[in-house]
């Protein structure tokens, strides 16, 4: 897919780091150690991998300091290995460039205002008054609502839906499937039936966000839903209506974040983990896998519920015990009682 | 968004509940106490936020009889706040108005009957013979398959799908990325492969239905799934084949309810909560988020499976101890015995 | 829907068994033994539903050896009747024909190959460079990515979306709004913010697999993502970069995969559970739904880690303990070494 190939001293020209062995080696494309072929450029971030350094058939390596010694190979320095090669393979592997225009088969609603520099791609549709920014790129069978509005040099993947007057930031990603700003889910027990609550708020989504495939973030119901800038989010995530996720927050897929909820800044969310409503998560607040936070944290930390397992035998005999642990606890504590009766009686 | 405002006057002749104060105070759109400004009507559901009726900037205020006295604003004292608010929200909040006809670029199949109250936004594909009801509204992107059939006045926002042969009623709303009718997971082992059971049944949905984002809803292998009227699903939910979710029930995102079970009338099912297939759940039966539900529930209650959550260094501690809890009740009851024997004989 | 009437003969003469009663009887439909009527054959696929054979209006049954004589209704009887049925159905119920050529408002990027026998239906978008096979359905709005490749026979339900350079191979189903090939969730935290870590891998499907309504599969960080031969996957489900799907495994609704985890052949994993990245889970393991797998698993068998449930009052007051399980174990420790303590002493 790569052709360009770049020399160790144009990479060390663009990211810093020092070169040891031949700075005029060319590497066009980044690799593990494993796969890497002639004309890759590979990378160690943990030493205890420093064994495949041996076999690895990457022209150049990416490497920590305490590491530098360990191979002949040519190869980077730096500080920061894995942040390194990230930087490295978005250089050598650039997305696209924006082919700026509309397509002939786009929808234009009326009063939209389309950046002459932004891409909108076939099947797409503009809602009437919607603004799409500068360098933006809408690709196959967008929707954007009426009033939306999509900053600059942000990328929206084929089949994502932006419901009317919400917001996305610039240099935002968004995956193919998302829905942003859907109704979110109010209901009110009216007479034996359930009334719709309006969703007259919005879902504003900030600069550099990242949003997987088949997410789903709620407008709000009265006020706004808010991801702030820098947040990640992957897969098939739901976030609920009036949620606020604060900045540079990362989110593990299938995960569930319940209405009215502030989650903190930098804080770390594992797959299938979930987040009841009205509560609020502190900054820096790690959170495992499958585990239900079902009330506020305010202190930074790393939580969990998540289930350890067993053969399923063992499981059923031991969980089934669980239904009885109130019981197990008070006849240990009569055991302790009687026990010391008996001990005292001895003495 | 919003212009047209209303006095108090005028709600009240919609929706009852008397008023205190001037009569005539207009408003143009509802909000939180919080947020509420200059021409904004709020509302308290709950006496414990009665202090926030100090600050608010609103210009009325809708509260139950008990509070009537807890502000000297204008206000609307009703027997249900919160469904009176929902009622007032969808007033100011009208839906856009149908805007009838079928747009140029969209594809019609054959024999198809579409109404010309319906309103058929670009890029949608209604199948061969598939029937739109009137006052219907189906936004751009979506797709509805051969022989299907949407009810009126019932709302699919962009890119829903419904495949062929399943039926949608009347004032149901559909979200984005929504699938019914997608066929269930029926597979058989056969000689070392995997063999497909044809899905041959359909989806029905009823009624003053909503379904939430992502939401996938599967056709049935050879009866039907089906969704009775007022039921209310959230996003990112996922109904197997032949399921039949009872009226007025509620669920919440990212559940999950395996093949062939049926769910009750007026439960409420949290978020992440999974039902196993072929069981039946009674009416009014409540299931905790993240729970289980593994059997039959005959009998109306709350039911949950949930794990607490601790610090992660405690939980695993303990938890640890989760693969030997049969060992660990055992051991209480030796210790028992031997108590009762020790007593016996110091006696 | 279906009318085409075949005699048991006709039948057998397909797919082998005998038949018992009368050889000409015909059928057009198949039906569960509650629900059939005049012209449909019904199956019995356990001893323990033979009662509903009295009852039954079906014009014949599918049957095992061991239940030829409990009707004496014109039957065929087999060695499997589920894998039976599943080919009756399927023979009886064959999919649409393909309507081989382009929609006229289909968009086909530059260099695009198209088999002249593939289907691409309106709304369509094939990137530059893509390939179409023979005899393959690619239903409204899919968007098929640059470069991208779709093996023979197979078919694409409306509004799926693969990313360019993915795979499909031959005889796949995909069912609506699943998206293959979206960028996995890499990031690296850079000073104070998360650097994206391009996914240039593929995402690569294999033959004869079919995935479900919204499920999505990311394209790998650097090497492929793979979905092996015969894998039956359901909806919702998430399978992060650089997981590898062993051949005919099948995985239920709402399951997730992280990252680089090895999953092995003939596998079966339930509705609502995880496993965590970089492990490797032997052929045939079985996991039980909400059960989160946290190691590799190197042995054949079923694991849970599912809770079980109840009340939820009686659940709230029993889990509790969970919270103290550590300090339960060391009390009945304690008191066994007292209790030895005392018992040496009276003897």
């Amino acid at each position: 897919m790569n052709s360009i190939a770049y020399s160790l001293q144009e990479i060390v020209a663009q990211f810093g780091g020092r070169i040891e062995g031949n700075a005029s080696t060319k590497v066009h494309q980044i690799a593990t150690l494993d796969s890497a072929s002639e004309g890759h450029i590979a990378f160690l971030t943990n030493s205890k991998y420093r064994k495949q350094l041996e076999s690895t058939h990457a022209s150049a390596i990416i490497l920590a300091e305490t590491d530098a010694d360990s191979t002949l190979l040519p190869r980077i320095i730096c500080a920061n290995p894995y942040s390194y090669f990230a930087k490295v393979s978005a250089f050598l592997n650039p997305l696209p460039s924006v082919k700026a225009g509309i397509h002939a088969n786009a929808f234009i609603g009326k009063g939209a205002k389309v950046s002459p520099h932004a891409q909108i791609d076939e099947f797409v549709s503009i809602g009437e008054g919607a603004i799409i920014g500068s360098g933006t790129v809408i690709m196959a069978g967008c929707s954007i609502g009426a009033n939306a509005k999509i900053g600059k040099n942000t990328r929206l993947y084929p089949r994502v839906v932006v419901y009317h007057n919400c917001i996305v930031g610039n240099n935002t990603i968004i995956h193919s499937g998302v829905v942003i700003g859907a109704d979110g889910f109010g209901i009110a027990m009216d007479e034996g039936a359930w009334l719709k609550i309006p969703q007259i708020g919005r879902a504003i989504i900030g600069n550099n966000v990242e949003i997987g495939a088949n997410t789903t973030i709620d407008r709000g119901a009265l006020d706004d839903t808010v991801i702030e800038d820098g947040v990640k989010l992957d897969n098939l995530i739901q976030i609920a209506h009036n949620v606020r996720i604060g900045s540079h927050t990362a989110i593990a897929g299938c995960a569930g974040i319940a209405g009215s909820t502030t989650v903190g800044s930098y804080c770390r969310i594992g797959g299938s983990a979930g987040i009841v409503g009205h509560v609020t998560i502190a900054d820096g607040v790690e959170i495992s896998p499958f585990t239900m936070i079902s009330k506020s944290l305010r202190e930074k930390g790393t939580y969990s519920g998540m289930n350890p397992f067993s053969e399923k035998d063992k499981w059923l005999k031991n969980t089934a015990h669980l239904r009885h642990l109130d019981d197990m606890a008070t006849r240990i504590k009569n055991l302790e009682k009687e026990l010391e009766a008996l001990n005292r009686r001895e003495s």
